[in-house]
């Protein structure tokens, strides 16, 4: 039996949406944060999964609950960054250290920059990377980079491709918060997940968007996930 | 049978080295070039496998030659860059277009700027690549981005790893050109060959880099490749 966790989630899209849900069905205590707690009923996020927040807590159940960013990071041992890459820095900020220090944050955003239309490109690549960002701006934040080479729908449920045969990665400083984020992409369903090191690493996950999105339009209408394949040399 | 091809390739380091071995071996008329080949005896690249040229001559046989880079390019119906990044648009500069126009260029570089060292950055991503820059400079040379996600070793011998169950990815305009390139990778025994699209997803490949170096220096000493998993949706 795993340990009940507390976990805040920040955004509400449909990262935050289908995390929160999955981390709810495996007990845990969930908590969303969204700029606008009130505004429950707007359409969140595009295509067929996108739901409001109503229909989301309607079809998730009474154990989940809707606030503030700042809330959701007070609920959370585990905070999730569930926003997208520009809104990161921002609301991690109004959120404030006091907050978040000590905690263990895993990070599924992306440095997209969607200014420019398709293909998108990234606002920091190569040389830093965003999970390197916040850890900079919050050095006593635990912050572990990991699942944001994959869509949502992957995410909670890597059997969708491959039974489950493909790779996620985890770039982090603090070994306990990736260890304990290991525990939990176990419990998801995660089997194969690479630790890459140091959040620096993270540069390689977040520039995978390239490959990723070339990947996804040339196979387009599969779903398609990463898998490292590899041999110890003889 | 296959028919057999005239091969040039630019480029003696370990890349050039290893793919006019293979070629040669499948029975193809490969001319190397160089930039001095006269200096057949200093040695090339680094590790274990690095060789002179003249001990590569003697290894493979009387079937390869070793002239300089125009010379190979004028061999070639098909001309593979195997040059580091950073060469590679001088060099091609110094063949000129005479001898380049209307063939294939198997693009097997990566913009790698190693001034910074470890980890090497990349001097152009994201908004453009090196396949791009090349095939603007050379409008009628048929660019197929390929093979530059892989070590040496793997690019001629896909089985020694996982069975040979991971992807090489094609980019480029000229769908002639990336047929025959396909072929020619079937030949050398890949099986997963993923067109990508035009010579813009060579950004994709090209930005893989980052996330090759950090599985390597996780995974050391194992060798590793990636393999796009894929479902089609339901």
């Amino acid at each position: 039996m795993e340990a009940k966790l507390k976990i805040g989630i920040l955004g509400t899209g449909i990262v935050g949406q289908t995390l929160g849900q999955k981390l709810v069905k495996l007990g845990h205590s969930v908590l969303l944060g969204t700029r606008n707690p009130s505004k429950l009923d707007e359409p969140k996020g595009r295509g067929p999964s996108a739901r409001t927040l109503s229909d989301w807590l309607a079809e998730v159940g009474a154990e989940a609950r809707i606030s503030t960013f700042r809330e959701a990071a007070n609920h959370g041992e585990i905070v999730i960054n569930a926003l997208n890459g520009g809104a990161s820095l921002d609301v991690l900020q109004s959120v404030g250290e006091t907050y978040l220090n000590g905690k263990t944050l895993i990070d599924t955003s992306n440095p997209i920059d969607i200014s420019g239309g398709f293909p998108f490109t990234l606002f920091v690549k190569d040389t830093d990377s965003l999970g390197e960002i916040l850890q900079r701006e919050f050095p006593n934040l635990r912050v572990v980079k990991t699942l944001n080479t994959l869509t949502a729908a992957l995410m909670v449920d890597p059997q969708r491709v491959g039974n489950g045969d493909h790779t996620v990665f985890l770039s982090g400083n603090d070994a306990k918060a990736k260890t304990q984020v290991l525990e939990l992409l176990r419990e998801i369903g995660w089997h194969d997940i690479l630790d890459l090191g140091d959040i620096s690493t993270a540069r390689g996950t977040e520039m995978m968007l390239s490959i990723g999105h070339a990947v996804m339009h040339a196979l387009n209408p599969a779903e398609i996930a990463f898998k490292v394949v590899r041999n110890k040399r003889p």
